[in-house]
């Protein structure tokens, strides 16, 4: 596959301009499905460039996402035993191909957990999660980033640059989970200054989502959960009316509130029929039900009082096309994603990290920092 | 000009600046309401001002529509007997209000089939449909338009003139049916230049949805039926293709089409889950499913599958706030919406329009005109 | 003009829902304009009904707007001598005309800057301010809210509700300045997350645009003035930089900060041809400049450079179209727009206050409340 | 596949898929800027790939814009002496880079006048114009299309595959004048259905606008220009109204049209003051002005008018982000871009071809094609 003779180290495809600093590298620690509720930190070779427009990275710190959970159910088909799990992280370019123009050798980069190869039609229209060369295969299709290096494709429009004295914690949140919340949620819900705004779900993703909503001065964000700790997190995070769902009165409560109205924004953030039925009954006429959570069944969709209600639901996979904006939010200090984290291991502690945050509910975990 | 006696505190003859060129008129004839399955041409009162924004208005022509038929079929629970049907048509103002400063007697008028008081929050956010102080309710929940006069409430929010030397025929199809298609189904539909409309229903409001879409140019609209007079009709109007899904086959030929990836706009114009789902099945990714169609029962979201489409499912009762729009594109001879028109009756004939606009199948029709 | 029996007060034009409890009330203390430079505090008949859409607003605060020196200067030829001046206050629902639906006697409101109709088309194009049976007429066409009382016509949808609870001096605000401010300048500049904002000018209108800039969390708010005690105004409200262009260099600095970028929004709130060129100087391709100022010569419009940069120019007269939305936020605590106010005067001193708020440089005026 | 020893850094065999079949070609007649007023047809090398991105297209047709004749008068300082000439055509692909992915040799294509790295904020924001390693440099900063062949930087999205049975000579159109007009004019100028639009030139720019604005069904097109010949083809391609300004009473005349409002859209297709002021004389309130001319000096912008009329002014270098959606258009007939071609040429008469195109207003030139 590789030129035995190349002197020209920047257009040939095979091209490795950091051999020599890292010759010595040859293989790596990362976090391995095994297949339906199996996984191990394994050690296996470290990624070689194998596009003229991949990056080798060298991870610094990755997190790991509820979807990494479902895969270890067997819930995500295209995931196979053998991959490396992780499509979240921040750290260092260490290789680049001979294409790749955007970055070089010791930059810092934040790794989108969305290739996107800027070249198709869903590229440039923006649809980044449906690039047809790329998409969320990070971790899923090709290996991830819970590793000590990673190969990113299409790295000149997945990778971005983490700006000087920037801080590496928060902006890991940018990978997925900020983005997730602020494009699904909050800019598919079009919150807007003085809105009403209720988000079912308060667990990192419904979290990420209130944090991102303030960025539009909404008069109120209403967090609905089943957990007191979460809806008291949120309550810190600035919510301004938290309830507990445990009663199923959640719906009743909110047209209280509204004077019987309901909300403009209703933002799904849990992935079951339940909580998008409860978006269902309290978004106002005219209002948005944008989608976030992870759908494995059907849910009924009652036409028959919503037909006339002047009203949008909305799904999207997250794009990362907001990364460079969530950058900025960041840096001027809109936002502080740090919020999030509650945990921090190294990476040799990783299944005591997934641990953690599968036992979310009591553990109180939201996001955990794996450090290398 | 004003009485200088007032003892009727809502008919005040000050309001009644036509009193003395109207006075032989007492009683009219009117289409009625009588309960299921009920309805029969009654003699009436003539209708009188009631409120100072009221105009009372002659009807020159008046059409029936869908929802008539759910009304006689018992659907429509804010409609009870004794109440005159119909929403559209056109006719000269009669009389105004003391607070109507828009129309005066003798004005020829389009009656909107959405009453829109002008004031309140949602008309102000041009969400006609939900005015608390009218929305649908002519034919519904007040006397309506299949009648020689009609009482319309917020006449100057409510009426729109009619410009000297347009057609009155092709301006009824502007009461509701035109709106309807262009709100609900193309502008929620968002389409483009060069793109691909499927338009699930070739029934009057589909035509008309395919009608007002081809404003837009886009590169295909293509109609699915089960009726193949009515794809007959619809390749009439511009349809680039028509499917009869008689065989079930609609989706999978929509997707051959479209190379796999299905349609940018998927409008629904039936009202049934079965259409509705279909929508599901063809909307590309980024796309619209747009519903027109009025339901009576839920349907299933097929969230499993549409969760991560970036897609949008919008729904709307018509707000008929693009009438003055629509008005410029029919007077400019953009659209030509006596193409719906296929058959015509005089008033005292409306029982057969019923039974030839109830019996469609078999008799073709699609608008019928009512003509006084 | 008035009917001499009327017993029915709620249909007749002249009618006077009020007329027993404020019968004794018949002169009132106006400020009126007596042509360039000429004003006094007169004794004036207290305004009536005129049309069923009108009502009566005893005033309880008002305040002066730039636009009122500028009458006083003789610089608006719409405004003869004679006029109660002011488009601006808060106050009690007074008496109302017979149409008038949504305001009764004793309701608190805030009087909008700008009458609209609510029936012609630019109203229902949510464009107010071009309203042909209104727009800005009050204080300017027919007297004003420095009064006393003021007529206010089409009160249904001029007025609106103070909620319960409310304070009176943030909500004169929403009169004029907040939604001039925000919709001149903030909507129209598409201020976004993480964008980078610059205001030309830190006077009153300026800084009303910087506050309401805050409500979508740009990274940077730019306040550039010749005026020191302006400027530590703006650090105070928030501006992340203050520019003192005494010195000429506003330009240069602007383009250091922003890497030779420029702004995505230049906001012009002084109304002179230098203000907007710095505008045109610093906004980056595919930015916008929102001009507020109010302009009495042209400007260049330097064509030669812009043609190819892909910005929008916009202007604007404020519609108050977002005054229930910004309602919403400063009952929410999304703003407090107390912060503008720094004087008050009792509607007897009202030349005082003129006197105040003329001198600002001198008295670091920003807004005056007059209380009756 | 590849080379075994590569010696040369830019152009590594390894990246020139097509060596063999090409390799008799050496040399090629190409049509060089020698200076102001100068220009001839040269023998050039045949380009090479210089960057594993770029693409070697051996152009099919190519033809003039106006931007050349500019360029040829000296006006165009980043155009230096030695450049060949030409931003337009369709061509074959020859050879590709190495990091070419969408396109193969043999592969027949449009070349856009906008070379777009796709990677950079500007791309990413669909600003192509903009774009920091591209932009519009074909024919201006490197050479051009008017040549045999042609040396296409970041080819996978700065070129777009012609389908199946388009004609090419429709789709040279769609290298420049079409996007040109449907960006920086209809869509800028948000035509919409019923709405006004006038454009004052109806040369090839100004009548590409009017042919995309037709997308939209504009109830008028006004045509504007002081040449008789232009004026007849705009109302042969279905202008409503043209105004023949040689009397200078455009304004009037259009003001009279539209009932004293002004229009919804003002093209400026020129890029002269006169032109541009008479947009601003035209401009209805709540409108627009598109700018897509080309402009050397300043022009006045007479906010004393204007700063209350809630305009837009907006500006703009073609893009060429719309190409995908006008291929659609053109491949489904909504518009027949073939009308623009007035002329044909082979290349060896190019010389005769600048000639009628430079002397349109005795010749009727609107576009030539210069076909090999």
């Amino acid at each position: 596959m590789k030129s035995l003779i190349c002197l020209n180290p920047c257009v040939c495809a095979a091209a490795d301009v950091s051999l020599t600093n890292n010759a010595e590298v040859k293989v790596m620690k990362a976090l391995v499905y095994q297949g339906p509720g199996k996984k191990a930190v394994e050690e296996r070779p470290k990624p070689e460039i194998s596009a003229p427009t991949d990056a080798i990275v060298r991870i610094v710190k990755t997190t790991i996402c509820g979807t990494d959970l479902h895969i270890l159910k067997g819930d995500v088909p295209t995931c196979a035993p053998g991959r490396i799990l992780g499509h979240e992280g921040v750290g260092v370019i260490d290789r680049v191909g001979a294409a790749v123009t955007a970055f070089q050798v010791g930059d810092r980069v934040i790794v989108s957990c969305i290739s996107s190869c800027g070249k198709c039609d869903y590229c440039r229209r923006g649809m980044y999660s449906h690039c047809v060369n790329g998409g969320w295969i990070l971790g899923n299709k090709i290996d991830g980033t819970q590793a000590e290096f990673v190969r990113t494709p299409h790295a000149d429009t997945s990778l971005y640059h983490i700006p000087e004295g920037a801080e590496e914690d928060a902006l890991v949140m940018l990978s997925d989970i900020l983005p997730t919340g602020f494009e699904c949620g909050v800019l598919n819900g079009k919150v807007q200054p003085g809105s009403t705004v209720a988000i079912v779900g308060a667990g990192p993703i419904g979290l990420a989502a209130q944090l991102t909503a303030q960025f539009y001065s909404p008069a109120e964000i209403i967090m609905i959960d089943l957990d007191a700790n979460r809806l008291e997190v949120a309550s810190r995070f600035g919510a301004t009316r938290t309830i507990n769902n445990t009663d199923g009165k959640a719906v009743e409560k909110i047209m209280n509130m509204t004077n019987g109205l309901g909300v403009d924004t209703a933002i799904e953030a849990v992935g079951v029929p339940a909580s998008f039925i409860t978006c269902e009954d309290i978004v106002a006429p005219g209002g948005v039900i944008a989608n976030v959570g992870v759908h494995g069944v059907k849910a009924d969709l009652h036409l028959e009082r919503l037909w006339d209600r002047n009203i949008s639901v909305t799904t999207r996979l997250v794009d990362t096309v907001t990364t460079p904006m969530l950058l900025k939010t960041v840096q001027s200090r809109k936002i502080d994603p740090k919020k999030l984290i509650t945990h921090r291991f190294k990476l040799d502690k990783i299944l005591d990290a997934y641990e953690t945050f599968g036992a979310a509910a009591k553990t109180g975990a939201l996001k955990v920092i794996i450090e290398m």
